[in-house]
C-alpha cells in the first residue's frame, strides 16, 4: 500500500484516580461513568469523520483497554483485531504511584512536583516491589524480557515505546491500514515528540486531552504530512488546558 | 508445554434478537442488560474456580465480543491476547436471519422447523445479497477467501470452524496456554461434536446454555480426557432445557 497512511491516537477517558486526583501509572484502575462517556464521544467522532480503524492496538491497561471497546463498539468496529503491549502503558510513576497530586504537591513544593510530571529524564523514586502498588509481580508482565520499569521518566518510555512503533504499529500502517492507538497521556505524548519532532525542552508544555480522537497522515517515510488534527478542536483545546492544570 | 491442556468455552449471554425471538445467525445485533449480566457471571465464576486465561478467541460478532470483554473484566483478565475470526461465528441461518422463530414455527410447520434448526446437514434457503440482513458487503467480511456464506448446516459450520480450530486454537494450547473461546450455541455444537465424538444424528439433542463458562481438559491427542465441566452445573442444565423450548 502506498502512503499517506492513517493513524489515530486515542488517550483514554477519567479514570477512578483521574477523578480522586491520584497519581496512577501503572496501576490497573478503571474508567469513571465519565470516562466512558468520554470513550463513547471519541468513537462517534470517528464514525462521524468516517474514519474506520482496520486494527487497534492497546496498552495492557484496563483503562485504555475500556476506551478501545467503547469507542470501537460506539463506530461499529467492534469487531476488528486487537494487539496489546505494556510498551504502550502510561509511565510508570515509581513511588508516586496512589499518591494525591495536590497532597504531593504541598509536601515535596511545585519545583520538585513539576520536575517529576514534566521533565524529560528525572524518574520518579523507584517504586519497591513489596509496595502496595506495585506490579512486580503482576501476571500480564511475566512475559517482559529482563526488569519490569519501577520508575519511568518520558525519556524511559520513549526508550521502550518506539521498538513497538517500528515494529508492530509501522508495517500495520505500511499494510495500508487505518491504526488505532489506545493509550496514555505520556506513552501519547512519547509518540506524538517521536512523530513531531519535539525537542526534549518543548515537550514539557505538550498536553493530550481524553478521549478525543486525535488523527495524523503520513508520508512514505512515516513523517506526518501536517500537523495531527483533533477531531474535536474546541473540546481538545479546554482538554489539553485541564491536564495542564493538574495538582493545582 | 506438555498436558493437559485446559480449554474453556463460552456462549455469548442474551442477545436483543434472543429476546425478541429472532433467527440471528450473523446478524450483528448486541447483549441486553440480561446478556452483559450472564457474561459478567461467567466471568466472576472463572475467578471463583481460580481459572485464568491467558488468552481468548472470539468471533467477529459483537455479541460474543462483549461477552469476552465483560467476563475478562470481571475475571481481571481484560489484558490478555485477543484473536477473532469469522470461523467462529454463529451458524449463518440464510434466508431465516430476521425471522420470528415462533412465527416460522407456525408458518413451516415443526417438522420444517427443527429440520432447519437441528439436522445436520440441511440449511435453510441461502439469503439475497441484497436482503435486508444480508452481510455480502459488510467489510469485516472483505477478507474472507471465496466466497461469504449466504446459508449454512452445522454441517458447513464444521467445515469452515475445524481449520481455525487446528491453525489458531491448538497451537495456543500446545504452547501451555489456557485458552478461552467466546462463541456462539452452533459454532461451540459443532467444536463440542469434534471434541466429543458426537455423532451426526446424536448432536441434534445437545444444547449449550449461555454465559456458563464450559471446560474441558485434553490430553496430548487433543482428547477430552473427561466430559467437559460447567462451572455452575445447576445453571447449565436449567439453560440447556431453555434453549431446546426456543420457539415453542
Amino acid at each position: 500500500m502506498t502512503a499517506p497512511y492513517t493513524l489515530i491516537l486515542l488517550r483514554h477517558g477519567q479514570s477512578e484516580w483521574n477523578k480522586s486526583n491520584q497519581f496512577t501509572g501503572w496501576v490497573d484502575v478503571r474508567l469513571t461513568d465519565q470516562g466512558k462517556a468520554e470513550a463513547q464521544r471519541g468513537g462517534e467522532l470517528l464514525a462521524e469523520k468516517g474514519l474506520h480503524p482496520d486494527i487497534v492496538h492497546t496498552s495492557v491497561l484496563s483503562r485504555a483497554i475500556q476506551t478501545a471497546d467503547i469507542a470501537l463498539d460506539a463506530a461499529d468496529r467492534l469487531w476488528i483485531p486487537v494487539k496489546r503491549s505494556w510498551r504502550l502503558n502510561e509511565r510508570h510513576y515509581g513511588a508516586l504511584q496512589g499518591k494525591d497530586k495536590a497532597q504531593t504537591l504541598a509536601e515535596f513544593g511545585e519545583e520538585q512536583f513539576m520536575l517529576w510530571r514534566r521533565s524529560f529524564d528525572v524518574p520518579p523514586p523507584e517504586l519497591a516491589d513489596d509496595a502496595e502498588y506495585s506490579q512486580a509481580h503482576d501476571p500480564r508482565y511475566a512475559d517482559i524480557d529482563g526488569d519490569i520499569p519501577r520508575t519511568e521518566s518520558l525519556k524511559l518510555v520513549i526508550d521502550r515505546l518506539l521498538p513497538y512503533w517500528h515494529g508492530e504499529i509501522v508495517p500495520d500502517l505500511q499494510a495500508g491500514k487505518t491504526v488505532l492507538v489506545a493509550a496514555h497521556g505520556n506513552s501519547l505524548r512519547a509518540l506524538v515528540k517521536h512523530l513531531d519532532g519535539i525537542s526534549d525542552d518543548d515537550i514539557a508544555a505538550l498536553n493530550i486531552p481524553t478521549g478525543i480522537p486525535l488523527v495524523y497522515h503520513l508520508g512514505e517515510d512515516l513523517q506526518p504530512l501536517g500537523p495531527g488534527e483533533y477531531l474535536d478542536p474546541e473540546a481538545a483545546a479546554a482538554g489539553a488546558a485541564a491536564v495542564a492544570n493538574q495538582g493545582k
